[in-house]
């Protein structure tokens, strides 16, 4: 490797992305991923250049389950350097709320809504979804949950 | 330009940034800025890849600061692509506490301590800093004075 290879190396960064934990009146919603890898995720993707990332958040919503969101509130920024097998990716990660029905679209094969309870109880209630999260998605879940049960926000070190 | 000048553009992400309001019994710790844009600032720098932003906030308060700092919460993410002059970052800002006298390190020619007090009414006490806080840590420090004060937290939509 030449040094220049090394210094190139030295200073990347991870790259950002958003994720949404979106309530509508049954629940919370989850997409099945089109796109490796498989398996259920919150809505979500990469911040592009030249946008906020409450921009990404409403667009990448809006793209994957066709829902106008109101973001509600930061939840809390996932960084571990393992949580994307693809690469370091930083998953910001707000609370939003919508009404009306979720469909399917962009990198959506199907979407999913799963009950606040089910989530508490860490049982979704479909085989597929609980087996499948992608990502650090379910941590996302858990702390979703005691966050609603307790009042506490993350705060991982 | 080529075509695939035009699609590596268009892919390209925001890069993350950690920043630090550092609480210490005197008040909030800031530094003067070494490289361009010269200034005041809140502590703080890139993550690197491999790192978490938790890391990477323990980290830069050590190298700027030498403060180790405990960190309390995660604050908010500022991320408006005109906030920095250089290019678009994403600054994902921690509250944190420490003890001891902050010193100025790595990129930091000086540390100042300014009061709570201060922060609230806008009037640093110090000309220099009041004036030449530099992205957009004004605003980040207002957006902290109100939430000391109501205890709201800010939401950029």
């Amino acid at each position: 490797m030449s040094s220049s290879a090394l210094s190139e190396t030295r200073y990347r960064n991870p790259v950002p992305t958003v994720d949404l934990i979106i309530r509508v009146p049954e629940g919370i919603v989850l997409i099945e991923r089109k796109n490796e890898p498989h398996g259920f995720a919150l809505p979500g993707g990469f911040v592009d250049e030249g946008e906020s990332v409450e921009q990404a958040a409403i667009r990448e919503a809006k793209e994957e389950t066709s829902l106008d969101v109101r973001l509600e509130e930061l939840f809390y920024v996932y960084s571990d350097p393992a949580r994307d097998p693809r690469k370091h990716t930083i998953s910001i990660v707000f609370l939003a709320s919508a009404r009306g029905k979720p469909l399917a679209g962009d990198d959506a094969k199907s979407v999913l809504v799963v009950s606040e309870e089910s989530i508490a109880s860490g049982n979704f209630g479909t085989a597929d979804a609980t087996d499948t999260l992608v990502f650090d998605h379910h941590r996302i879940l858990q702390d979703y949950s005691r966050y609603r049960k307790e009042g506490h926000r993350p705060l991982h070190i």
